[in-house]
């Protein structure tokens, strides 16, 4: 047993609670972040400045007492760094103004681009530096289709257009991208190892973009090829897939890796049914249940009873909105705690 | 059998092919109903002549030979007859600028809203009028919960932040106002089938903004209730519920109706294995597949091979999107009806 329950939980030892730590819990909904990010000028500075990221970073440990820490960074550094302008737009979100349309642009993509990511690295070494033994660091990435659906689509989109388009007709093209961030990715969280991170999450947001089929071929193949790489080198770094939204393709999850992390679309019964004992799930509760003690009381309730303490994180089943109330969140984290240290 | 092949499938006779419509087949992907548009004036004039609604109905029967017509409208004519200012604004979407937010916007509501919507029943008169013996005509709803969470945020959400405080905070004014709608559309839907609709279809839109047992409570039970009023008095029409983007949850699926509408976040054979005995199933091509012939066939193929022209309607997984070549539809349309009369 090491001394981190997160750890130890997530390689399927007995644990004598359930470790939560909640996605995006170093966000908006937490004033003293919102001091950070003022001083810090733009987004995009945060995430440049290893001394901030590592603060804020570091707040919901302090202020909720979760079990972990999750790097503060953003998915989209890491198409910056092969080279694609990106901007903050307040109130739309983020744009890469030039997206990707020709060969020329998937020639110059930087694959150099992980060796760029110093300032993520440094922001690792300081949070390692000042993080309580018994707690565990997380490091994290977009998954290939996410990163490539950006850097394609320019922005946020609701219908993927840009992306399928090209996903139907010039396949070739979208592999090609997506195997050159597969390779980036992979060395990004390999350094992030070295850095000091104690398991690793890739996110794959967009992933219900997809229908199954193009999903198993266009994201979760690259996913897994990922993990596979990390586990044969770091076998004892957990490794942690969150494919959002895919709830009716569980039949097809398989690979080498250790944690499935379940949105709140996905019910906990079900995803312990079908992956349950071959992977540790993490989530997954509705995050809008924060508005009111009782529902994450009846939630929580809910997730503890079907799981009962066994190859279980909590989480929730997306990121934390801004508008949520850190009373709650302290709430929740003790909740969490008290239920599954009964089983 | 009737005349209808989709009246036929719809109850589940066997038809010599599978009979196909596309979701928002009458839109602005073909440039016949952009003329329309443009001379109604505003969206919502559009909805307000039933002239032109008619006109707009029957184009995508006469273009791409679909089986079934189903009525233009917009499934925000039924707030905004309860007394809800409506907006439709260029880019944004519609919009209620004085969203429901106390007691007294709830008693305010006008219950007699089925009563002014003539334009919509004479809209279906014109089209019953005009349209082929052998095609059908498919009247519609929002669902409750969907029309509810456009009265209560005013507009298109992310994260649904006002209607899930209600609902976790006060359930009660949201049952209150469901149950309201319920009466409502109930009337609605009827006043349509005696206008001369052939089968009507529930939108669940927003189904998938609810977690399961969330979805049950406040979404599917009205969903439900308004089919078992319309089935006990016209049993002979059939009655299509969609509630877009609960693959995950199809074991609690249950009740009077008869046709199941699958999107296409959840594989064909998954609706198959779980309701295909007891439901009709109409999908579920992902509709940006219509980019290409290509991925058009192989997506055909795979739908007409799990259904094999049995207890299913084809149809996209989604709305036609306005980018989609009407080349390609009619495509689709053909390949359908060849591929499933081998069987």
């Amino acid at each position: 047993m090491s001394r981190k329950i997160f750890i130890d939980a997530s390689l399927g030892r007995k644990t004598p609670y359930t470790p939560i730590w909640l996605m995006r819990q170093a966000g908006r909904y937490l004033s003293e972040y919102m001091e950070v990010r003022n001083r810090a000028g733009s987004f995009l500075d945060l995430c440049h400045s290893p001394e901030l990221s590592a603060e804020v970073t570091l707040q919901p440990v302090d202020i909720l007492g979760v079990d972990a820490a999750i790097l503060f960074s953003d998915i989209l550094v890491v198409p910056n760094e092969m080279g694609m302008e990106l901007e903050f737009i307040k109130g739309v979100g983020p744009k890469f103004p030039k997206p990707l349309t020709s060969d020329r642009d998937l020639e110059n993509l930087d694959m150099s681009a992980s060796e760029k990511l110093g300032y993520v690295y440094k922001t690792i070494e300081i949070v390692r530096n000042r993080l309580a033994d018994d707690k565990a660091l997380i490091g994290f990435s977009g998954s290939p289709w996410t990163l490539a659906t950006y850097m394609i689509e320019g922005q946020g989109s609701k219908t993927y257009a840009r992306i399928k388009k090209i996903l139907y007709s010039d396949p070739a093209y979208l592999h090609a991208l997506l195997e050159k961030l597969t390779i980036v990715i992979t060395q990004y969280l390999e350094k992030q190892i070295l850095s000091g991170v104690d398991a690793v999450q890739i996110f794959d947001s967009w992933a219900s973009a997809l229908e199954k089929e193009t999903f198993f071929e266009f994201s979760w193949r690259y996913m897994v090829k990922i993990s596979e790489s990390l586990k044969e080198k770091y076998p004892n770094i957990p490794i942690i897939l969150f494919p959002k939204g895919v709830g009716s393709y569980l039949d097809g999850i398989y690979g080498n890796f250790d944690v499935f992390g379940v949105d709140w679309g996905t019910p906990i019964e079900l995803a312990k049914e079908k992956l349950g004992d071959r992977y540790i799930l993490q989530g997954n509760l509705e995050p809008t249940r924060l508005y009111s003690k009782e529902a994450i009381k009846s939630g929580v309730t809910h997730i503890i009873e079907t799981m009962q303490n066994r190859r279980h994180i909590f989480n929730l089943g997306h990121g934390m909105l801004p508008d949520l109330d850190r009373e709650n969140a302290k709430y929740l984290v003790n909740l969490v705690r008290e239920m599954s240290s009964r089983y």
